[in-house]
């Protein structure tokens, strides 16, 4: 909100092993020709009713609109969806895929991007969530999901983190996050990051299988299609 | 020590009462040019031998040094004192006034600037380092001390927690914070921010006394003088 007012912003994020990381909160107002290569290489992929999952601002909704695609946008937080709907997204909406939709709601393209991936949350919660996406999405259905290799290049802080995760029973790149803005704190929350090889197994039996990754770098954008051993 | 290694670093201030802020932490290894209005025209009145207390990274103290003065550097963080030195500070010295310094060193000037008239934390604890500092003080000693109004334009949540200091017999603009980056933490300490009538008044009966102010809007460095009645 701020941000959008034009005000600077610095995103903290707060890790539950007590590290403290700053992010330039402008991504999440960039135009198209700022975005990531991976995204907007993603976006050819992108076809017919769009589901735009922590849409946010409206960075992508808004840009898909553009391309005259219908889009609806959803987010659990009411301010980011307040501001998606001041900025021009007509279908933004608050809550999750299991609050927001309406009974029978069907989508061609599920988006995931801006990391979005980190939704899945973890082993099991993944799946559970890949299993509801491959009911709302139709015959021709498609996931974008946006993350990156944590294992590629991680500093020796992350390395000790994810080797934590593990000694948990966890996958190494859940990190358990909040965010932090002035007198704002969202509550702790499971973000995944996850290599390409855990994705593939994750999606395994969930109505969905890896079409191909639009990579760069350690970064990159997941194509998931209906799997026929659904 | 991130950012004199050319990385990028963002500073988190965390308060007592939830909050986050976030600073742009280059103004730590800022150039003579670029610092603000107030402590460019402060160094006119820096003569003689100088403490620089609450040196950092040694952007005071190196300029000092440029122009030929004497400088003590003293930090209480080992490792800005480690980039002072890196960056050619020639006395920096890890601790406080109390642990820092040999007997019977003495003063000209000593620095408090870059909002290091935190350092007097409070009231009780503040006329205490000021009597501490009136000690160290040659006969023409001088102290230039650096914070800002907190009163002046204040949010209504900076509002919210002055008053809530002065519920609890504080001066309003004590601020309980520490210092997070990364996987560091500071102790939870007290900045103080003052009025240039609360520093007035608390500069009475400690040997010192305000012989001006230095205004920038509601920043200001205050220059104190020996006074008689000490």
């Amino acid at each position: 909100m701020d941000l959008a007012a034009g005000k600077l912003a610095v995103e903290v994020v707060e890790r539950d092993d007590g590290c403290v990381f700053t992010g330039d909160a402008r991504y999440y107002l960039a135009p198209f020709r700022n975005w990531w290569p991976q995204e907007r290489r993603a976006m050819r992929f992108v076809r017919g009713r769009v589901l735009d999952l922590g849409c946010g601002a409206g960075r992508v909704s808004l840009e898909l609109q553009r391309r005259g695609l219908e889009v609806v946008g959803v987010d659990v937080s009411p301010l980011a969806v307040e501001v998606a709907r001041k900025r021009g997204v007509a279908d933004a909406r608050v809550g999750t895929v299991a609050t927001a939709l309406q009974g029978g709601e069907l989508f061609d393209t599920i988006l995931l991007l801006g990391n979005n991936l980190g939704l899945l949350s973890g082993e099991r919660q993944g799946r559970q969530l890949l299993r509801t996406l491959a009911q709302l999405a139709t015959e021709r259905g498609r996931i974008l999901a946006g993350s990156y290799d944590p294992y590629d290049a991680a500093s020796e802080l992350a390395r000790r983190y994810y080797a934590r995760n593990r000694r948990r029973g966890k996958l190494g790149g859940v990190e358990r996050l909040r965010v932090r803005y002035r007198q704002y704190a969202t509550p702790w929350y499971d973000v995944l990051f996850a290599s390409r090889e855990e994705l593939t197994e994750l999606a395994a039996g969930t109505g969905w299988r890896i079409a191909r990754f639009i990579d760069n770098g350690p970064g990159y954008v997941a194509v998931l299609e209906g799997s026929p051993e659904a």
